[in-house]
């Protein structure tokens, strides 16, 4: 048997560095030898430092693992890093020129030209892009995954992408409000309350859509030339982005066909049988009220994106409705498997 | 002194009876004189049959007062009707026909040819459809006010219509339980979680859009040629209806252009300075992450609709948010408000 | 191999009764052979006229099962009821004198004299009070499990009554709404509130607290003597009954000796590795904020009891915080424990 | 006319300093001369400094008054104090120094020898505590008001004691998320669960409670002697502190006996028609489910204790409910009060 890759974590005791360690927990292919944190943190036991938000409790093989500074020299191969905005901009590129595999869930350098921004089910060539970083030769490099909220929509799209063409899309998000950390929303905020406005976040998912959806051809990243623009806001809703999609494509197409399409979807991850692959991409509901938040948010252990609600839009041409679990497809979950694909296609010896 | 107008209200007990009740109870042109509801609670006080939602209880005016049961029989000249579906399909016709003016937040006759929909600050003219009722002569009459969800987008669109005409529309609400009534929805259904699907209201809010912006030339309605499309969706909050909304126009338009547009609009109802109207019809908000449901939904109490984050849309041309109460601007308020105005035209002698 | 007791649920589209399917749908001793609901329901698959609240949809071996009425002639051998009161009042008898073993959610025989109100782990030997039903010979009884907030202090109160003799009881609970079913409790009413009231339900807590704890000695039940007073509360929680307890007993004891008894306490259905017992019956929590209601409301897949902050109360002696998953220990999963525990005894045969 | 008193408050932006701002706006004695806060806000407007959370926007007489330091040389002559408890212990009595008459929300002197715990209604005549201070002669002293659970229930008790003699009391608190201020509560902790612990709540509320209904006599305060047991618990509501109660008393007593003291207690600030002072200190429903969190936390604009379910408490002898707003009656309200009493006492020259 092959032996597994040890993995370190950053940011381990935040709301998505705890989503990390709960993935990588039982990893088939990688185990947890590092955790890193704060200053503060450093030194404790992941159990002392860390404010568990999931059920049950942290897993017993990391309760008692003491907590590392976030700094190069921790004791793994590859990296993932939950680093808040600040940091892992200061940070990450070290840990890359120190020579380790970095996938992030940070946003400073997902539009970086040579940083592939990877969802294995909708760009996986965009791994062609690690030679070009400076550190790629020394082993070290950067693989980003997007915004919780643009994963759901790009993942609805993708495959209506390649087979109709997108050509303008408005999407409105309602966003839980785990998506924002620990301690995040002020429960003044949230509660009973909508706030229609997250810092930073529709450019994120119209420049992030864009690059994702670009096709990577003689050697250069060439950004999808569809016209994109969001509405976000945070809702009382502990977990799931839920999002209104209305859509043009460039040919003209039906509602069975791009049923079919989402339906026939059965992209590389699977093909290869990642371990957090889901077995469906994107779930079709029929039924009229669907997807829920709270009801669908879990399908496919959180990786699957749920749909429903396919019909026309009188302004653009359709309209429907799209949901992810943020903080697995949208954030951890969309790095462990970023990492799996790249292990799968050659990137981590 | 001039008396004040006797007035009946349908489904008195219900939730948007019962801000029938609170705007009713200190009117200066109308009093209550007959609270109808269902023949379960008939012959009860108010106090016993109805469970008061609103902060204070039922106001002492109207504590005691008998129920009577919802036949065209009460003491009273006008009605404001805030029956279901079903019940005002039936009832309202009859009330009508016996010479009661009657005001309803209901939805059976909004669409009919000859029954103003009406927002007093949008189309005061529409009103203009009432001898074409046939009850018009013995003096009874239907006029409605729109769905909860359809108001807010359509105060805020109003004056930008009458300015630079609105060719397309896309909205995404967020809008509160209480626009389900009571018991409507349950818990389990809305706690951590969001529900993409109202039955008809995304239908309606298109026709109804059309509707009351359209113009009364040559005896005749002509509604708005405008595209519009809606994506309904019942979010954790308990009163107001946030809406973001992308539009594009007729004319070219700046942003100064609109902001200039909403704060100078001063229609009829401000002008005649009516009881209901709120002394700004439309509030433009500065700060980047307003209007909030829960900050802003009693602006005007409750009669403003509060908008903010003006900016372009990459796929249309402008986008927005923009909020209002249901239950005040979008439905009882709504109502008294139309009654108001049609005292003042000369339409209750 | 032996082959699986078959076995019907009574109300299965319900609340309590999806957490029956849940539970039974790979249970290693039962089967469901047969799924009952209302006239409306019968003859619909199961997937059909069933509103899901759980995650995931319903299970694949039943989701296209055709539902039954609810009459004594369903093809088991074994009725799980979670019927609504007046229902169970009516028809559990039915089922009962049809030579049904029944293992019932609903309160109407709870308090029957020849009825064990049982819960395996604190009064396994009410199970000898069957041979005094009527039905017995004949095959047929009727087991009932207690209210879901009678569960969680009866099951924290049981080892340090056994230990120390418990003499007075104040208990205050904080209960969610799934308690109340579907629809239930409507928004309006939970959302921003607390709801100090409960029909009946302090009742309940006191005499089935005093049944459960009671002796069976010569042949009969002897209700113990303890006093009980209970204040019960609605809040906008989902899932998880949190109580808090103040308690005096009959001798002197100290915090150490009760956390002891607590932690020691292995009873009957652990000794038996019963299905649906958890490892840990009471788990004690160290922190000063435990339990909280969603983080440990799962624990023992929400078969286990969390108890915390045992400190002296200065008007009786000890208080401290329990809590236990409403809909799994406090419903569905006792009743499925206890017919584990019938089938272990030799009721079942 | 006489001249209104210049008042200053201390930590004015927060959630508590917003409750002085709006309380003290338009109030017929005071009027605000002086805005502080922390260094980051000092210089600013109240408007660009502030966070406002309460509907419809600071009022308009304090929105650009600039906000200064938190030193004892603001331009007034009474203090009203929301400051942090480590601020608070350090900052309060340099400004009693100065000659400021401080009228404080925070806890780190409320348990002093010779500071008043102060609620008017409760106990007027601990004012005598005042010239005890050394800082009296030169004008200065620091009254307090109680903890904001505190509060609920001693309102609702003092009658009785005085009465019928309080012998012991449990107490357990569902406490809304603004007493924590702001940011204060994580959503993530909030939504869909109750934490059952609220740091040094439970011991303020015993020690509170005996000071407050002790008696002044020879010139000291002399606690009362009665036993005080409560649990504290977060609950998502937003704002009100609701209280379930069970209490033993001296004398014997009957529940016609209770209700009659609690509608007949018409105290000093009712007689004396206090500006702040409600009409009924106490509330007495009869309904079996109130009072409720929303629905009666606004009663006397939040200053009134609503208290209902009084029945007989096997344990303890009788048990009830108790509820008021945290922010006003608990704090901010409560504060305004005293200040007032001071006044109309003599105390303010």
């Amino acid at each position: 048997m092959q032996s597994k890759i040890r993995v370190g974590i950053l940011a381990a005791t935040g709301t998505i560095g705890q989503r990390f360690v709960e993935l990588l927990a039982n990893h088939p292919k990688f185990e947890i030898s590092a955790l890193a944190a704060s200053t503060n943190s450093a030194g404790k036991t992941y159990r002392e430092a860390c404010r568990w938000q999931i059920s049950n409790g942290p897993p017993s093989q990391v309760a008692d693992m003491l907590i590392s500074e976030c700094k190069p020299d921790l004791d793994c191969e590859l990296i993932f890093s939950a680093l808040p905005t600040d940091q892992a901009r200061e940070r990450e590129p070290e840990f890359a020129s120190a020579g380790y595999k970095l996938f992030t869930n940070a946003s400073p350098y997902r539009m970086r030209d040579d940083v592939p921004l990877l969802i294995p089910e909708v760009n996986p060539d965009h791994l062609k892009l690690l030679p070009a970083q400076q550190t790629f030769s020394s082993g070290g490099f950067i693989v980003a995954n997007p915004n919780c909220s643009a994963s759901v929509v790009v993942i609805a799209l993708a495959p209506l992408h390649a087979a109709f063409g997108v050509k303008a899309v408005i999407v409105n998000t309602m966003q839980s409000v785990s998506g924002a950390g620990y301690p995040g929303v002020p429960s003044l905020d949230s509660l009973d309350n909508v706030i229609p406005y997250i810092p930073g976040e529709e450019e994120k998912m119209a420049d992030e859509t864009r690059k994702m959806l670009g096709r990577f051809t003689d050697g250069h990243l060439h950004k999808a030339p569809l016209k994109f623009s969001a509405h976000c806001n945070r809702v009382p809703s502990r977990d799931g982005h839920l999002e209104t999609v209305s859509v043009a494509f460039e040919k003209s197409v039906s509602v069975d066909e791009i049923t079919a399409v989402w339906e026939a979807w059965y992209p590389e991850p699977q093909q290869l049988d990642l371990p957090t692959a889901p077995h469906q991409v994107v779930s079709v509901r029929k039924e009229v009220d669907r997807p829920q938040t709270r009801l669908d948010r879990d399908t496919g252990n959180g990786m699957t994106v749920t749909v429903g609600r396919l019909r026309s839009c009188e302004v653009l041409e359709y309209k429907f409705v799209a949901l992810a679990h943020n903080a697995l497809r949208g954030a951890a979950g969309g790095s462990v498997l970023n990492a799996e694909l790249a292990l799968a296609k050659g990137y981590l010896q």
